[in-house]
């Protein structure tokens, strides 16, 4: 009797510890809850009822301590880890093997095999890291509740260098961040550290990534301090274990600001000196440091330029620098002119590609993925293709500047997958982004990509829930290329909000489509950089004055009482010359041009009919009534899956689909009003007018720049 | 057997899912967690089976549910809620009454009566919001272990309006922030509404906080917009039922940026008009609304001087506009001219004082605790006692932007007390601060006081754990100014930390010294202002320049070869003479000047004896010492309760504490070093001198300022 009370208490106990913890999304797709049916559950528990790993580095131990922690809480038992398989069967044996191949192919460095061995599992690859990579795949496997008997699991990395970048600030904001502050407490460090830093560790080298840029590319010299160092060594050190190493976002004029030179010049040197002292000083306290990245005489940031020197010039002397140490030099192109009286979509090109040839070869040239700025299609940057001797970044933006903030679900899945795929044609067909990016076009040793972050201090790291899809998706991709958008959307649904495969296939459903949704009811046709002014929130395609005329809308979409878009073809900026001729025949005639770049290289007539059958005007007006419309389908998707996923997270998302309705309306409303003011046409009927004016959208964008 | 397995099985579910919730923080002092003692767990369980709450309106729900929620945990049973006793005994009533009063006395609106009544504990007060702080009291007796057989508790809150200012800003940043960024997610309201809010509301309401500025006092016009003005009502619907009033910062000028008028003149009608006008409109949507907080004509701040009208010109206006709602102003004293050739310390009185009898009834005057800015120590302002006519709110920064930001250790209880209970000898002796804040002196029904918040998306909320006690604090004591710090830190660490005695008294010890270590080590004797220029962080006094002479350092030190400190009295500035002659007698003289204020009066020579024996010299550099040598200290007190505390948070102050010492040698080796070029006197024996040279802290400070 007096078990039976105790055990009822227990009941009461767990109930009310399982109710008071409603999903808060802190543990991302690294959930371990217990599977709730048994068969499943029992056979993984005979799968898997010890771990065996003989290692004891750090990175190992991770490799054991997350497997541990995984399984136990998959499993709803605890997993031992033991120091050897002995004669034990069932269970799971990390091996370190530097001569470990798969499948008659030698696996690389970071690649990983898993097999069956003497009805043990085998987790193994030539390094402690491979074996890392390969024990977050096997809890994968399990989370999206497929078979461990008879798993034989190969994969290697197609990047070498695959890493996130943070836009965050000294001061503890983050540029361009919508999901609170930084996650890095500078006050603290280096006695204490975070346990978040720790739980971002996992959480990236869960889906592959391996370098950490930890400060804004706006970057201060503060990080090159003494006092800093000291402070980014302890955080390299929360890193370390988990296959993960630190870069810095270096501030060009730091000679001057911090040295006390009287230059910059990366020819002085004095300058040079300083940055060997410097490089020599950080692997001092960080053997393992990854390397600079350097935004340099781009949007008023100093650079080489301002020595009458070029970009290599500058990234030479700092790889030159690195000289004796591993690091690597990331120099970004992301650079216009202070007045840029052209075509701003031609300037990293005409910059860069001449420089093509130029770089020592621990350089490489960060390029993002399309030629302006991050918008929510793009075509692929004209560079891509165009430096076959210089290994390329590709840079992707996770956090949704020019996307919806967190207020609004954008899979960015397919906008990754839509530039690796494009077709460069640097090498014939087949030249896609993703294969220059990787090296085997040009047979490049280094090859890397860059995500911008999307996290920050809210305690479900992305602000909108389903942002971590994005996080995810660029791991993943990063690691593995040829993954379909789709797959990785499954993966991350499995392990983030169900198993229920009815709930799986709305969500992914629903992921899959929104980035096109979104793109439809603020940017269709190939309209770009129509959004509000420096906020970058809401529509302001009437922007007509700024600090620069290509910070403005009309500079982009060149309406007038003719027709819209940019004319980038010969008789107009002829930035598709920048392009392969089989790009640009693709794109540069305006019947054959896809309706998703059309107005990115053609100034099209009102009334031109497209091949959808509508005149551009109201095929114009028609997806961004559709786009907006999509909005309530994604809703009533959503609405669908409630009984499948945690209530908390049902309903943060529920309430943000709410506002991206609102908003989706805020900018149909504001292009459609403004445009007609071009085009002075009626809406196309069924379509309903809007109910206000173009004033009163006016002064609802005019709020949201109020300072 | 089976049982005995499934028995097996939970108790590792439950090990298992305590282990893995170490404490974040994120409960604050309303943790609620089961009563660990079997026998007092089993005394509460006999004095609390139920809630009778006849009550249907929000807030007794939230009473009632608080209740329910608090009790549920503590006791480890669910406490059912019904709607009235019956016949029942060994419960809780909550009872509403208009008549209520306690021990012969009538209750104020929002005081709580508890006490016994057929067996039952009943709660009552004559508002909903009186039997809500009732609940909470309640809570606090069983959260502290303290009996409720046969309890009988009356309390009354002593100042109406108990306000928590926001210096969160529409961008999500906070103005002197160190715990992440602002709570308030502007960009998902109203649609989704934070559940963070909720909890927000009930720690507010634990403590009787019962208004909310939401928004910084360099305030957006943003937030007067209509889009903005519902999402703040939706925020006042979140803290409506835990009886808290929402108020605005408003910049000054809005009715030129959003109203499109040439003026913002208080004494133009079309001015007034709009201000009346925005007011119904904010009250339409916000019945309940608070009122506004405005700091006009400060430090950059648009206000009515820009029209050649004063604060009470601007001030009435505004309480007109409010007029016919329940609203009230809250008009900042916190202003020094642009240009300040005398002394910063006289000039809010001097602004001020003569305004006194000149405010509309619904306007109070905010003081800031001292007259110069939130210094780690500051004489009381010499407004209050000052202006009789004049209800002043009393205002305290609770964020620790002059104290150490969220790494110093700083309880914040003997601060506000100091301040409290200063006397102003406006009406004679025992005419205290907190007699003229609360109304009692000068017999005014409004009264206020105001606590800058120390919160943000940290998730404990206030970065450094043991800042949550300085909001609690601040709330207890604008409840009641009568409580002695030690009792609040009792409470608190009670409900937070640990219940075990011996542990309780080492923690309080630690917190009740804290604040004056932290003086000893930053700026003893009576130094101020001489903190790192901008940021406010660490150590600058050798500042010399700034944007204004009364932002330097050496403004407020007046350190020469002679001596050190800012003579005050009639033969400097003269600021003394804005106290009442028993003040005056008492700070006058440098003889009987207590040493904490010595410097904030006079000019001492460096080798003046003083009452310590020491001359001034060496009393300076032996608290500078003392105070950085107490940091060792209380990181050994720590170290003593590690085993009656949660170990996360345990870890996390230790190392706070770390960095507390390193910083402390920081502040005292900059000060001693700096000041060592004024004096040429040699560290006093015993001491050691500092090992590192002046200029090499120079350049530690620095650090920290780079952009």
């Amino acid at each position: 009797m007096l078990h039976r009370n105790v055990f009822l208490l227990l009941l009461l106990v767990v109930a009310a510890t399982l109710r008071s913890r409603a999903d808060d999304g802190y543990r991302l797709w690294l959930k371990y809850d217990r599977i709730a049916d048994a068969a499943p559950r029992q056979q993984y528990q005979r799968a898997a009822q010890f771990i065996a790993n003989p290692g004891t580095t750090p990175v190992l131990r991770a490799a054991a301590g997350e497997l541990q922690r995984g399984l136990s809480g998959l499993l709803g038992q605890v997993v031992p880890v033991v120091a050897a398989a002995g004669s034990r069967t069932g269970g799971i044996v990390l091996r370190v093997d530097a001569k470990a191949s798969a499948n008659g192919q030698p696996l690389k460095p970071e690649g990983y095999h898993i097999f069956s061995e003497k009805q043990n599992l085998v987790i193994t690859g030539r390094t402690d890291a491979a074996v890392l990579y390969g024990a977050f795949a096997l809890l994968r496997q399990v989370q999206m509740r497929k078979a461990l008997v008879g798993l034989n699991l190969t994969s290697n990395p197609r990047i070498n260098f695959r890493l996130i970048n943070h836009w965050d600030n000294q001061n503890g904001t983050v540029e361009r961040g919508y999901a609170g502050s930084s996650i890095w407490q500078w006050y603290e460090m280096p006695e204490r550290l975070d346990p978040r830093y720790t739980d971002y560790a996992r959480a990236n080298a869960s889906i592959g990534i391996n370098g950490v840029v930890i400060n804004n590319v706006n970057a201060s010299a503060r990080y090159l301090t003494a006092e800093y160092i000291g402070k980014v060594a302890a955080l390299a050190g929360v890193m370390r274990p988990y296959g993960i190493r630190v870069y810095m976002s270096v501030f060009w004029a730091a000679p001057k600001v911090l040295g006390g030179l009287p230059t910059a010049d990366p020819l002085d040197p004095a300058v040079k000196q300083w940055w060997t002292a410097k490089s020599d000083e950080i692997y001092k306290a960080i053997p393992d440091f990854g390397g600079f990245l350097v935004k340099a005489n781009s949007e008023g940031e100093p650079g080489p330029q301002d020595y009458n020197r070029n970009h290599a010039d500058g990234a030479n002397m700092l790889a030159q620098a690195l000289g004796r140490h591993e690091g690597v030099v990331m120099w970004r192109a992301f650079v216009y002119k202070a007045n840029s009286n052209g075509d701003r979509f031609k300037e990293a090109f005409e910059e860069f590609q001449p420089l093509d040839g130029k770089f020592d070869p621990k350089v490489l040239v960060q390029v993002k993925n399309g030629p302006i700025d991050f918008q929510a299609r793009e075509p692929f940057h004209p560079l891509f293709g165009a430096m076959p001797k210089t290994p390329l970044v590709l840079e992707v933006q996770l956090t949704q500047e020019y996307l919806g903030f967190a207020t609004h679900l954008v899979y960015l899945g397919p906008l990754i997958k839509e530039c690796l795929e494009a077709d460069t044609y640097a090498k014939g067909a087949g030249s896609t982004v993703a294969k220059v990016v990787d090296g085997t076009v040009d047979q490049h040793t280094l090859s890397a990509i860059a995500g911008v972050a999307n996290i920050g201090s809210d305690r479900n790291w992305t602000g909108h829930p389903m942002g971590q899809a994005n996080w995810y998706a660029f791991g993943r991709l990063a690691w593995d290329h040829t993954l379909s958008s789709k797959t990785i959307a499954e993966e991350w649904t499995n392990m983030t909000l169900t198993t229920q495969p009815a709930a799986e296939r709305t969500i992914v459903d629903l992921m899959e489509k929104s980035r096109n949704i979104y793109v439809r009811y603020t940017t269709p046709l190939g309209l770009h950089h129509i959004m509000g002014e420096s906020i970058h929130y809401g529509p302001q395609p009437w922007l007509a004055k700024a600090g620069r005329p290509d910070w403005t809308a009309i500079y982009y979409h060149k309406g007038d009482s003719l027709g819209l878009g940019f004319n980038r073809t010969a008789t107009g900026s002829n930035a598709l010359a920048l392009y392969k001729p089989e790009v640009q025949k693709q794109w540069g005639n305006p019947q054959t041009c896809p309706l998703d770049y059309l107005l990115w290289f053609h100034h099209v007539g009102w009334k031109q009919p497209l091949s959808t059958g509508r005149t551009l005007w109201n095929e114009l007006c028609t997806r961004y009534y559709t786009g907006a419309d999509s909005v309530l389908w994604m809703q009533k998707q959503w609405a669908q899956v409630q009984p499948q996923v945690d209530p908390a997270i049902y309903t943060d998302v529920a309430a943000r689909l709410q506002t991206q309705r609102k908003e989706a309306l805020w900018w149909r409303d504001a292009c459609v009003l403004y445009f007609q003011t071009l085009s002075r046409q009626p809406i196309p009927a069924p379509l309903v007018p809007p109910t206000r004016t173009l004033a009163e959208v006016k002064s609802l964008v005019t709020i949201y720049q109020l300072k």
